[in-house]
């Protein structure tokens, strides 16, 4: 079987070796560190730093194919290792687009893909005018390294735009701005694609966030429309295809209302790679994203997206404020106790607040609004018991042995 | 997270650590060798011999709960493990019915579970009388060891039946006999118990067998009564919970009709711990077996084992007369290509005529016997695709980028 370098030692990577033992494979690791998430559950290390070349080179030693769990490893290295003759995946010149805010902007412009006003920033004349020209509604984004919400700014005011600009050029953090979209809602459109060209999407999916971090993903997107459903995964397809995208692809979408009040989609971002919102195919697909990722970037077939529930509901368990009292096993074993159905993924970190620790997946097989409703109110209360200790709706526990 | 030591380094071994991974967990593994199927994807590995004493202690250092991939562990180390505080699981005095068929046919004819007519051999005089008794439907095995097929004989005639015992009897192999079933087919009723006492039962499901291997699995059991299939499922629950089994519970049974015609169900085996017949779960039911005997042996409550289709079949590949000439990944992707909904899981072992490899899972949405009959056939062409590399039905293939 194809050996399959990862640059990257978090969730996803960890989630792709999962993957990688059923298939026969055992990815080979660029891991920051020996405790890392990955790193906890791979054979075969390398410790190093995806910044330093001779790290990426001594990684890469053998690989059929080279792929990532992150976006932030240097364009430079990347064509180096093409130039080498190295099967990078997604290549380079696809990757830039995950890489640069502004150039996945213009690029998509250019395809006709929906895309929200947008400008450059280089100064801070550019980011008065583009604030008087869409009325103030700025949304300030450093063009590369975000993620999770980190990079992306609000000004409040003028005033504030005039300030926040100044200071981030003045850190040479390069930037653009778009018009802040009047949301419905987020959705996220999948899809995998080989160096062949081959390319299978999943169903679109509602995906909701907090604080710009993704908390709760919900397949298929309850209540979108066939047409819209179609067009957010044509536009995924498309992206994929045009971009020269291998491996997964999660184009991450705004609905809102046109002027005429009809739904109307514009993207987001794009991730290539795994994402958050994929991750309810490990248990509600009958592919789940990291076989397929792996898969596509080994340029294999890809496999059937078929949902195996009407729909399935994931929520991520964030590091809550305070770490709970009771050790984790016992809060899973809580959770389990009241809910057999919840499937728990756990990523083996530490505990920090905000951080994504897990998430639960939960299957549901009544569609119904209410059906669906409560398919994510039970979702929800496992992720929170996970992260508390504590029921938020005051549920008490059986007694022993009921 | 409970750290939970394997001993054994097999696929079933590996098949565990995919699910630990998803846990949070990571396996403390009792290896052989280095290149072992299990000892492949795991981090945490003592090489050793679980024969050696000295090994086993090195293995469970540190281990919240001590577990197996076979049934091959002396019975004294287990007792001392279990002496020195070890939670061993399942404990030494259960697995004991595992290990030894003899004592399992007493102990389950005890509970007044269905068994063969049955006799230990002893003496050479013992198996001629048992012959005689059961007019020649004689099924002779080794008491101790035995797997897929080893150690079980059928003696055509009392003159054959004569000289086996005499030749096994000097080479010391403790003996039993039990009558030949008229078999109809195989059944296997699955459950898993925790050392608290919950049970979860999987449905009763086909296991069809050649050589005494198992190589197809179908599940639930086509056209089996409810009556018979909750008479099954009772079983397995009543073994498991009157031998105190903890982890995955496999009972093997004969299904067979009685003088009046009726389906009847005799025990044939017992194994303790994730099975060949349970390897569809991975695939087919919210919970796999793998999962629920890391989750049982920790004694944490037990999972949904309600399934995601109307009927999975699971296939191994076992490893042909000659090895193919293409390559496993070519012979993955033209399973892929033709069948893009079957699951492969490969066990990163070397090929050897026989031996089990790998298999594939299928799930099929239509349970009419000819849906069924189709997803069956599906499943087997991909199994002996990958083993051949030939298509058994005569299929050419799909031109290039179809």
């Amino acid at each position: 079987m194809p050996i399959v370098t990862v640059i990257g030692d978090g969730q996803l990577a960890r989630m792709m070796q999962t993957e990688a033992i059923e298939l026969g494979q055992s990815i080979k690791l660029l891991a920051g560190s020996r405790d890392s998430s990955a790193a906890q559950v791979c054979h075969d290390i390398v410790i190093g730093d995806y910044r330093v070349w001779e790290d990426v080179e001594r990684a890469v030693q053998g690989a059929h194919a080279v792929t990532f769990d992150h976006e932030h490893v240097p364009t430079e290295f990347l064509n180096r290792l093409s130039g080498m003759g190295y099967s990078v995946q997604p290549q380079p010149a696809a990757l830039l687009y995950a890489q640069d805010k502004l150039l996945m902007r213009q690029r998509l412009e250019k395809m006709g893909a929906p895309v929200p006003e947008y400008s450059a920033i280089e100064s801070v004349e550019e980011a008065l005018a583009f604030h008087d020209r869409v009325d103030g509604a700025v949304c300030l984004k450093a063009r590369r390294g975000g993620y999770d919400g980190h990079g992306v700014w609000f000004p409040g005011s003028r005033e504030d735009l005039r300030e926040l600009v100044s200071e981030l050029l003045g850190q040479s953090v390069p930037l653009m701005a778009e018009r802040k979209v009047a949301l419905v809602r987020e959705l996220s459109a999948m899809c995998a694609r080989t160096p062949s060209g081959q390319v299978a999407a999943w169903p679109v999916l509602e995906s909701v966030q907090r604080d710009g971090i993704c908390v709760e993903a919900i397949c298929p997107a309850p209540g979108l429309s066939d047409d819209l459903a179609a067009q957010a995964r044509d536009l995924s397809v498309k992206v994929a295809t045009e971009l020269g995208v291998t491996g997964a692809l999660a184009v991450e979408l705004f609905e809102t209302t046109d002027e005429a009040g009809n739904p109307q989609i514009f993207v987001n971002e794009l991730a290539m790679r795994p994402h958050n919102t994929g991750h309810w195919s490990q248990d509600g697909c009958e592919t789940s994203q990291f076989e397929q990722h792996l898969r596509a970037v080994a340029d294999l077939p890809l496999g059937s997206t078929r949902p195996t529930a009407p729909v399935t509901v994931m929520v991520n368990t964030l590091g809550g404020e305070e770490a709970p009292d009771s050790p984790i096993a016992y809060r899973f074993a809580e959770v389990w106790r009241r809910f057999p159905s919840v499937k728990i993924h756990w990523y083996g970190k530490e505990w920090r607040p905000g951080r994504k620790l897990g998430h639960v997946n939960l299957c549901g097989y009544d569609a119904t609004a209410e059906g669906i409703a409560e398919t994510r109110k039970i979702a929800n209360l496992a992720a929170e018991y996970i992260v508390n200790g504590k029921w938020a709706d005051g549920y008490v526990g059986k007694p022993e042995n009921s």
